[in-house]
């Protein structure tokens, strides 16, 4: 492996440009090559999977949307419709879509993978937003989904989320795996209100009061969700085992990636983060995991959206890496 | 204008996201919307222009590399084994390579414009870089080069630079048009040591003492240069008169937009930043414009290569705006 390193470093060294002077571009395309065992690397069937589900939590007022939105951008998906849809086409990723556990009977849908636990978690101010047997269920399902994505030849993976609250699982689970103050992890969502806000740092705190320790990653997940959170959880896990690239979005994707990096620290070796957004708390998950994102649009949108942004990028660093010429043989002099 | 301002913002608003989740990509929509006056943004033939020339300053030892570098770099983007080309091809922008006044004589190419000026500039630590009537030629072959671009169909146009020691002309621009103190407008160009910095800055600040005063953008450029840099503020104008859109890279090129901007105040309007380069001094350049580039990804390499890598993230801004479905037409709840 150090072989294979310096070999990387060199490659890159003596492309015809000053040191160093494609910066986080070089560092991207050697983590690639250190991924991928090779000094040829390349993406292929570049895919990007968004999971829906619904959250119990969103009958104590915690979103600033009605919980049946969740439903109706997932018809929006289909249609194609959605922001991810947009950017994904632009930028041929093979886009596919998550019933995760959306509170919503759908029709069968060729395009709709169904992955329905149940329709919507359990509000964890009360009870945990899931069962032990419904949490195993989730890391089984989005594992197969994952499979049957490495099995038609992708080697990048790219994750979305779509579920009305699902902040306030991001942040509970943010709380528990970062040790951060509460008030630290939970920002303004979708775009709520200074009262809006203030509602939900009170609920979320009695949530926590209710659930003060919860063990280890796993029974945070349970404890506090969502479906489409532990789906997203599972799938990364999975996508490391293939040794995939594994591209990580925003708050929620990272609340997910956070949770299995605890289960699987080797993880972040093969994750790129895409974006840092604009809700509070991610800037911090970011600095907790050592991570520096590709890109800062101040976006909140979720879907995945930052993945699809920045895939372009990483598939420059490749570019770069595999098409500049090098000094000598561009006949061009080095530094004196 | 007033009525397509509100338009623009109506119609971005109620796309199936939340409020102003799209962060930076909306506001750069609506830039682009209002200069193109319209509600269906498009990008036509998106091209490039790299101006490349030597300095006479190199002769005072400013630059880790040596200045026959320009030339062998002009060969390497005429092979096409250079960043920017790497870039260009992977979103098929059209590029174009420009001698603004290399010291070589390039056999005749039909890939190479030839707008030589002179071999390089003088050294403006002892004289200036060139007389008004050479400034004048700059500023006139350049406009030719943007009239052809334009009458091509393009109405959107990066610019990139290639000259070994002209970081030395940009910072002594930066400072006469900003004000700055000359220190912090010097930084290590393309990787000069600590040493080489404070020769750097030693032989600016002489210079500096030489000529104190220039009265106006026109005499700083003609006294600190260089060929390219003048060339590019002067197609930077052209361009604003053809109300195209004007993609704004690193260190250098930003230091030709400052000069543009001060003769014409009004092309920040069809202004796009896209890096905020790893040069000292480009931030607070960037900070007096006001203007927020699309990119950080702590590069330093020049040649437009900002431009290039944030195109696809310009055309994501057009994409959403023109395919995303709205609230209404897709079925989805607004906002309580």
């Amino acid at each position: 492996m150090e072989n294979l390193e310096q070999a990387i470093q060199h490659k890159i060294d003596f492309k015809t440009k000053p040191l160093g002077s494609l910066g986080i571009l070089e560092s991207l395309a050697k983590q690639i090559c250190l991924v991928q065992k090779t000094l040829k690397p390349k993406i292929q069937k570049p895919t990007h999977l968004v999971f829906a589900a619904d959250h119990g939590i969103t009958e104590s007022g915690v979103s600033s949307y009605p919980s049946s939105v969740t439903a109706e951008m997932v018809k929006n998906f289909l249609r194609g419709g959605a922001a991810i849809n947009v950017f994904c086409r632009q930028h041929q990723i093979d886009l596919k879509i998550i019933d995760a556990g959306v509170n919503f009977d759908f029709e069968e849908n060729e395009d709709l993978i169904n992955s329905k636990i149940r329709k919507g978690t359990h509000n964890f101010l009360h009870t945990p937003a899931m069962t032990q047997e419904e949490l195993e269920k989730c890391f089984e399902l989005a594992g197969k989904q994952v499979d049957i994505v490495f099995q038609n030849g992708s080697n990048c993976i790219g994750f979305g989320e779509m579920g009305i609250g699902n902040t306030s699982s991001a942040s509970m689970l943010m709380n528990v795996l970062t040790n951060f103050p509460l008030e630290e992890c939970i920002g303004k969502g979708t775009g709520l209100s200074q009262e809006g806000l203030a509602n939900k740092v009170r609920i979320l705190q009695q949530a926590k009061n209710n659930h003060p320790h919860p063990k280890n990653p796993m029974e945070a997940l349970q404890t506090f969700g969502g479906f489409e959170i532990a789906q997203i959880c599972g799938a990364m896990l999975r996508s490391y085992q293939h040794n995939m690239l594994i591209l990580v979005d925003g708050f929620i994707a990272t609340a997910a990636f956070l949770c299995a990096k605890s289960i699987e620290p080797n993880i972040q070796n093969n994750a790129i983060f895409c974006h840092q957004s604009d809700e509070q708390g991610h800037q911090r998950m970011l600095d907790f995991l050592g991570a520096k994102p590709l890109l800062h649009l101040d976006m909140r949108l979720g879907e995945g959206t930052g993945c699809a942004l920045a895939f372009p990028l990483i598939k420059s660093a490749i570019k770069f890496f595999n098409e500049m010429s090098d000094f000598e043989s561009a006949g061009v002099s080095n530094k004196d």
